[in-house]
């Protein structure tokens, strides 16, 4: 359906343009900053029309973000094949590559975004659409790791240190963006040895975690990221007490 | 000053009294469910009183949070004598005890919490007086930490090591309020250990972060937090290599 140079678009075609636009605006700049003129123009609308569609820069904010979350949320997804570390390490790739796509929408995102209702976000009794979507895409990313693992219904211990490693990922994620001054493919191999260390940590102290990480480590190969930080450890901890103590 | 069976409070009395009494019930419920009537009736004066005092619930919920920041960040100072480990488990122990004395409403707080302007918190062009908080005990966190270890202008991997390990705190705290499954001073234990943990992952890319580690656990005890975690992981990692490796 073409009338003369400009194709007419239908109505849902027009807003998956228009979220696209957005977010694509939202991801280099801090949404903020970014105005419904600079929407429309990139469109190459008019600014009424851009209101014809969405009925604000909120909505059109949270258009974006869902589908950026989603997007996101699709990337975790990892076939059930091989080491686990390797698989970790291939979503970690992924994770990175989205952060760096979307690298300063990402971070007013995680520091509150500015679809924030007047009252309160986030907080128990005042759930926003944005914070129902970063919740969605953390419990997404605990849903594959647990899933990974093969353990549905997984002790406290493990529910911990699942979710506290999705927030240390997080932050690493944020810190990165901030002057890039650690090169990411270290970073990515950190967090995947990060993971397995805190399992550790955890497993120190329970013996149901140390009977997790010796199955999780079972057929890790020679070198891979476990057992390359395994290799490590092994000589820098002891070497450290060793050629320090008094 | 007596008049009769009350004292008068002077202005600047009285508002602490009332931050006082605004903290414990904000601490122990969710803030969004506390209202100005039930603060009024606790601080034993009339509404209007409280309103003459402050000008709204915001106000005064901001007033308690800046106490309550300035409390946790004088948790933080720990003398600096004796091994790491030691002195911060002792913190977390202290961290623990202010995240037990003020359970709901820190939870609500680290959510996003209610003291949240329209259009937007702690994005980087939007920060409030709560995000300014927040961000304040992190920093003060963060100063001791560098503090203790010596390192008054660190690398970026130490940086990232430092700041991620916080929020790695926090989420640990936000979990376990969410049931208390774990016993406390385990997770104090494991804190510290996570901290040793991290910092070793990362001294395993870098050799900076390996010779700080190195001079971190030269002071370490027989039966500190440190050792006996590397000595856990010693025995824990490669055993669950070799008994199920193919």
């Amino acid at each position: 359906m073409t009338t003369g140079v400009r194709r007419r678009m239908g109505v849902e075609e027009r807003r998956q343009q228009l979220i696209g636009v957005a977010l694509e605006l939202f991801s280099r700049r801090s949404p903020d900053e970014v105005s419904i003129d600079e929407i429309a123009a990139a469109a190459g609308i008019s600014r009424p029309l851009v209101y014809h569609y969405f009925p604000g820069k909120l909505s059109l904010y949270e258009a974006a973000l869902k589908r950026a979350a989603e997007d996101l949320a699709a990337r975790f997804a990892e076939p059930q094949d091989g080491p686990l570390g390797a698989r970790l390490l291939r979503v970690m790739g992924r994770f990175f590559d989205f952060v760096d796509e979307h690298g300063p929408g990402f971070s007013a995102l995680m520091r509150g975004g500015p679809a924030v209702p007047a009252g309160g976000t986030c907080s128990m009794s005042t759930a926003s659409a944005t914070c129902a979507l970063i919740d969605s895409v953390r419990q997404a990313a605990y849903d594959q790791i647990l899933s990974h693992l093969g353990v549905p219904d997984p002790p406290a211990r493990l529910e911990l240190v699942v979710r506290t490693w999705i927030s240390l990922a997080e932050s690493t994620a944020l810190i990165w963006l901030d002057g890039r001054r650690v090169p990411r493919a270290e970073l990515e191999t950190q967090l995947v040895q990060d993971f397995a260390a805190l399992v550790a940590v955890s497993a120190a102290h329970d013996e149901e975690m140390g009977a997790l990480l010796r199955r999780a480590l079972a057929d890790e190969p020679a070198d891979g990221p476990f057992r390359e930080l395994a290799a490590r450890l092994a000589t820098l901890v002891p070497q450290g007490f060793q050629a320090d103590a008094p």
